[in-house]
């Protein structure tokens, strides 16, 4: 399973079997998006700089000249370096329940801000499950980890990221209503991502191998703690905390997040082996994405290998255990051709469509217009993307 | 530098130059002290376990019965083998706050959750330190992460030990007014620590050697933010909060216990190199703190080599700079010969008087009796400590 990955912004859509009015709110949804994207980007990433140099100015440490020279090279190969995607949503869906309505220049900043946690939550993950994973490229260069005089001083700055984060909230949000329950909801996302990767690590501890432990079941439960709470859930909760909701009184909206988390990953892993280079970008993109197209290889819990295992039968189970997590591409062609022989690709195809109807359906059971918008948007970004 | 290490309980005492007054109160406050401890003490230890089995039954995370055992052996292993002096001191201190008065069950317990989430930081720091530092024993037994089959999922578990802490915080005291500073307080403290350790790391890359980059202010700016905040103000702060006291109105006495963390890491830097081990303790003791003693071949920034660079001429200083942070058993007695020449214990006992009388002064010129009593017992437990 390909994890902590950026999703696109721009999907190629294929869009069949919607209804009209959904299929235009949905575009109405994705050409705004797309006209005002670089005018937000370039101001999301101004903010990036401000709250940069707050940091490295921040009271409560005496910087020396090298310990913030340190910090901020380590922000500006760490933090900024990815799609932005997480940290935009919240501008985003902050927008969307506000209905239309200008926002002023603080909202817009305050946003900003809060997505731009979510941005340095990312990387404190990234660098960290690299050092774990024993990665060597992430977004195009050398992990973090891989650079010269840096090695486990990683670790620190993982934690130095993560420890940004309060930093970023208490000097922009003491003093507003919903401060307590912004660090409630950055510490339980936090905890929930950390449980994730311990399920997903303690399942493939090296030289146990063993694929019938894996399973359907497993396979949700790793993806929706791991990946779906902090990349679908988090961005809309912080924007509902702005916009003075009460987190408890969305539990139906969290749901269909962490339901979009889920999907966007089973296409991530379907990607990572029938996704072509050439959709997924050129090689650098390749490399950026690090362990694109190596599922089979590192005995990732994919959910092809998991979704394999229930089509097998006994003989084709057999090769599968004697061919999957192995270096050797002979035997990785064994397994793609196995995938081949029951129809994967297929079998993905009816999941897609499965999924995306529930999705539609529960989105338009909400109540509020705003939030239909706002999942729909979410959606919109992800539905039959090819890279 | 020997840093993250437990300061004893009962230290020998040899108690000169000090007015009776203060005197009798630190012996009053030893002598209850030790009365109270073994029944404090497995209190406090019953309240571990309580946490431990809320930890393990969190509603934010739905544990598979694999991923609870291995929570609950990584805690086990890392949170309480310790002498828990931190957390203990959280209720120690609650108790001089409150002048004698008999403390409520309800009372105990939080203060001692709360000393356990200070337990918990330091069990998060130990994991991850002792990975960067390449460590092989802790307290006694191999690093975690030496432990088969763990390896660099001991990262992960330093990460959800860290998140343990705000999980422990939001069941307990998410009703209580200083709910929020609670938490800014730990991630103040965190962020400090992290800050702290960023600046020894960076000190201390490999391949840069450099014995003139070490100074007074650089050991003390170290040690302040890397051991003093955590070990001596977090938990008087925590009891402060509980008391309903606000923070910013004890600037003075957190000045006061930063200034005691830094005595105690000076002496601990003293006791590596002049302590012996039948006075610190048997040689699995020795083996507890994993890096007594060989501060001179690990190039650590150590008081005894900054003040060393201080007090050598030309010649001194070249024979330092040749022969520290060698392995070389020739070299290390070749530093040691030098500190001997220029007396580098007379310096140290100069600085510890020097130091104390400081101190006492200080607590005394506060205006709280329940406060001054308070700092007393914290610095009755470290003054000329010889382990």
């Amino acid at each position: 399973m390909a994890l902590y990955k950026t999703f696109p912004i721009k999907p190629r859509q294929k869009l069949t079997n919607i209804s009209q009015p959904t299929l235009s709110l949905i575009q109405h949804n994705s050409t705004q998006l797309s006209s005002k994207m670089s005018n937000l980007k370039s101001k999301f990433l101004e903010v990036y700089s401000l709250l940069k140099e707050e940091l490295l100015n921040d009271p409560a440490f005496e910087f020396t000249d090298v310990s913030r020279q340190w910090v901020e090279r380590m922000l500006d190969y760490n933090v900024p370096g990815g799609k932005l995607n997480r940290g935009l949503s919240v501008v985003d869906s902050y927008k969307l329940l506000k209905e239309g309505k200008e926002l002023t220049d603080e909202e817009i900043f305050l946003a900003s801000a809060l997505g731009w946690c979510i941005e340095w939550l990312q990387a404190y993950f990234l660098v960290l499950d690299d050092i774990m994973d024993g990665s060597h490229t992430r977004r195009g260069q050398p992990c973090w980890f891989r650079l010269p005089k840096i090695g486990m001083i990683a670790v620190n700055d993982g934690i130095l990221l993560r420890n940004h984060i309060p930093r970023i909230l208490k000097k922009h949000f003491r003093g507003k209503p919903y401060y307590v329950d912004l660090l409630d909801l950055f510490n339980e996302v936090e905890f929930q991502t950390a449980s994730g990767q311990m399920i997903d690590l303690i399942t493939t501890i090296e030289g146990e191998k063993d694929l019938t432990k894996y399973s359907l079941p497993l396979h949700r439960r790793i993806v929706q703690y791991k990946t779906a709470y902090y990349s679908f859930y988090l961005p809309v909760a912080c924007a509902l905390l702005m916009a003075g909701k009460n987190l408890d009184d969305h539990i139906d909206v969290k749901n269909i997040l962490i339901e979009m988390g889920v999907y966007f990953q089973v296409q991530d892993d379907y990607l990572d082996c029938f996704g072509t280079p050439e959709v997924i970008g050129k090689v650098m993109y390749c490399l950026a994405c690090s362990n694109i197209g190596t599922d089979i290889e590192d005995f990732k819990c994919s959910w092809l290998v998991v979704k394999a295992m229930e089509r097998c039968n006994e003989e084709q189970k057999k090769l599968l255990i004697e061919n999957y997590g192995k270096e050797d591409p002979a035997c990785v062609a064994k397994v793609k051709e196995l995938y081949n022989t029951i129809d994967l690709q297929g079998a993905f195809v009816e999941y897609e469509n499965e999924s995306y109807g529930k999705l539609i359906k529960s989105i338009e059971a909400h109540p509020s217009k705003a939030i239909q918008a706002l999942l729909k948007s979410f959606l919109a970004k992800i539905y039959k993307r090819q890279k």
